[in-house]
């Protein structure tokens, strides 16, 4: 093969996400070979580059011509499935690469794996970057958003192609190079935690709105429609304005009525949780759209207290609530605290990277996560760009809720969202999103907690001592001793 | 050393806790050796021990001296701190302990520790006990609960002691043998978890009653004192009840006020809320407690952000949703809050245990487990009597929430339980703990749930399929092309 005829990069891994991504590539201008193990995806591939406008692709069939057919430094993105798999790739592949060669994992990998492979391709010379692609299926054909972290000589190696690869939006490419290490593989982790609460929100406007609201999925499709053309303006809200829509083929009504309602889930919500807990970061939004996934799986369980648990009190209850409600009003409220609880689960995810940040001096830059969140990935939205420009106000912001445009419109939104929590409350209809967020909003913002308590109560059992509010040092109190004596 | 002078039992680490379990152990008959690195603690325990009644102990000052100060098969207690510590009093003793002996570590481990310490014992012909104690420093010395998990060999050498050493209750002593391999330890995590729980939720009883029933800490204590006559009667109810009897030495008032609202906290919460993301258990109101002690961390930040969110506002709600307040139903009704509350988050807690002993294949019994903690640890109260009854009843229980007793105490108490949690929400006073025990249970108990949404998105944007309430199989929808098509 002579040296004009080779790649300008490679891609291994040919699930529909890869081709995409291949073809993407191709499609920009950049030369690309693929690879896959099962050769028939190889095929599959050709003709699809073919089909979509001669793209210029090129399959291989071993390892060995699909390295040897890329330009020197060879850059490879790996697209298969996080773990074992990935391991095994780099292994085929590596034995074929040369110092200054880069390996570039595009899938949802735990960041300590990404870790370890990077000492390991160190050792041989080579580079790597852990990269987070978001945008599903379509934001890989199309434009995604790509958060590559690990070695900053291989990421400006791709430079050029993932700038033409990633979503355009106003403000540029939605790339930037993240940072050391895992932390490519880190934000992306958190970006999906976030999309579980998004997710979960508004699963919960819906379940207000239909179960307390009585809205048919005619109005939630107008509602989330219009929606879409204010502040919550984003792609999960015109998806799901297009799902109320979509008729069902097997019987009446819409289809969103006969999903089962189990959802199923990967791995990167229960890590940003895990996370969460170890760096001592609240982030209980997150959290609540976690759990409600588990609960949801228990089906079986749900159908069997829902009748121990008397629903029909519940329906009851519903129906006594329902008959006070103004609909303008309430859909007007549940748009507010859906709003609100929204900026208070990017909060915590935000802190989350903070956290992250300082303990892997990874020095993440949460202005520019924002802005390349704004195209390509699921949680694209107007709204992210108002966190850039928080971040870039003030870079050392210790919450969102606290940015002065995101506190006012907290305040201002504050009523409606607890007159929707306590609707819903009463009239129990769960929303533990909502719920999570707004007690997390109340205990941010009070400068006295009931902690003292708890404080007091371990100082009494355990010794641990105390701190008073009115003088330095640690203290411990006999506090049975004391109180019956004063008894 | 004649054979008659041997002891029955050996014990290292002489911190508090170490002293006292010493001591509880001479006081109930057993000769014991003492041994710590740092000797002035051997002879403060020896010190001790003349003082509290010619108790029968005696202190070493090497390794080899107190190993072979006790009777074969010898069985070693530690209790030092956590991690390294244990591994390297571990290593100072095997070196003169013989095969058939017996190394009980007393601490708060992390139960994978306490699997890896079983292989490297066992190699040496070694046994090994992970053994949970809870009940602080006075009930080590008084009896403590007891949670023994390893070598069921190990526990049979100890039997005697440990059910003489533990709490006593009417139907026996708080010890039994947990299981195999790290579930001892695991159990008291979990225990601590729960333990993190209630106090979260005392916390916010006593925040509601305070700062929205307005009442003092007299008030307050003769109220936790009437509870603590009824269905809350608890260790910590009563505690509270003590707390605010206290009044402050340096000042006026009570000391509880004085207190800095800053909790501390150890590795077991967190790790509890870890792994029950790790099982797929929802556990929100354990999570809630530990995210309130982060939160509570945060004291500069509250102090910053409750200027920026208008506590001023806040405050004058709090006034207005108090000025219609009818107090005696509020206590009444907070009492009902925390009782059901409290319920959810028990579910949590032995959910979490089942779904590790079906992991583990522990084959926990939950009945005993509740039994065990009726006495001499933090968590114990009458309540878990009704737990140990609901195992009994049904071993195979899916919830406490649908026992039939529980689920009785639940539906009756729901209403005050919404008043309250609505109450709260409508002046701003975060109830977290008790928002989350609500949103569980409210989600528990649906049958119908608005996950069918979220399946919804993920299918769109994902091509995660889903499944349908009318037929089997796994479905995928091209919605975005019918949505706009129907439009």
């Amino acid at each position: 093969m002579e040296a004009a005829a080779l790649s300008r990069i490679g891609l291994a891994g040919l699930a529909v996400m890869g081709q995409n991504l291949a073809l993407n590539v191709a499609e920009k201008g950049f030369p690309i070979s693929v690879y896959n193990r099962t050769t028939s995806k190889v095929d599959e591939t050709l003709d699809r580059a073919h089909n979509e406008g001669q793209l210029p692709l090129t399959g291989h069939y071993t390892p060995r011509d699909f390295v040897l057919s890329i330009q020197k430094p060879r850059s490879v993105i790996i697209l298969v499935k996080a773990g074992a798999p990935v391991d095994q790739t780099i292994a085929a592949l590596t034995e074929h690469m040369e110092p200054g060669d880069t390996i570039i994992d595009g899938g949802n990998e735990w960041y300590e794996n990404t870790e370890r492979r990077i000492v390991e391709a160190n050792s041989k010379g080579l580079l790597y970057l852990g990269m987070g692609v978001s945008g599903g299926e379509e934001g890989a054909r199309n434009g995604p958003s790509l958060m590559p972290g690990g070695s900053f000589d291989a990421y400006n190696n791709i430079k050029d192609i993932v700038e033409k690869v990633a979503a355009q939006v106003e403000d540029g490419p939605c790339v930037t190079y993240i940072g050391e290490g895992g932390s490519g593989n880190f934000v992306k982790m958190v970006h999906n935690g976030i999309e579980y609460g998004d997710m979960q929100l508004i699963s919960e406007a819906y379940d207000v709105l239909k179960n307390v609201g009585g809205l048919s999925n005619s109005e939630l499709a107008e509602i989330f429609d219009e929606w879409n053309r204010g502040e919550l303006e984003s792609f999960l809200i015109e998806i799901t304005a297009d799902i109320f829509k979509v008729k069902d083929e097997h019987g009446e009504g819409e289809l969103v009525d006969k999903i089962l309602d189990k959802t199923g889930m990967k791995g990167t919500g229960k890590w940003t949780v895990q996370q969460a807990a170890e760096l001592s970061v609240a982030a209980p939004t997150i959290a609540a759209s976690l759990d409600c996934r588990y609960l949801s799986g228990l089906k079986d369980e749900r159908e069997a207290a829902a009748k121990v648990l008397a629903e029909a009190g519940l329906k009851e209850e519903v129906g006594t609530v329902r008959s006070g409600i103004d609909k303008k009003r309430l859909i007007d409220d549940v748009r507010q605290a859906l709003y609100a609880s929204k900026i208070c689960s990017y909060a915590q995810g935000m802190n989350l990277l903070r956290a992250k940040s300082l303990e892997k001096n990874w020095n993440l830059n949460f202005g520019e996560l924002a802005r390349i969140w704004k195209g390509g990935c699921i949680i694209r939205a107007v709204f992210l760009d108002r966190i850039k420009k928080a971040y870039q106000r003030n870079p050392d912001l210790a919450s969102l809720v606290v940015d002065p445009d995101f506190a006012k419109e907290m305040v201002q939104r504050q009523a409606a969202w607890r007159r929707v929590v306590g609707l819903a409350i009463s009239a129990g209809i769960s929303t533990p999103g909502m719920c999570a967020s707004l007690a997390y909003f109340d205990t941010y913002r009070r400068a006295r907690l009931p902690a003292n308590l708890v404080q007091a109560q371990r100082d009494l059992f355990g010794a641990h001592t105390y701190e008073r509010v009115d003088r330095p040092g640690a203290f411990h109190t006999e506090w049975t001793k004391l109180a019956r004596k004063n008894a």
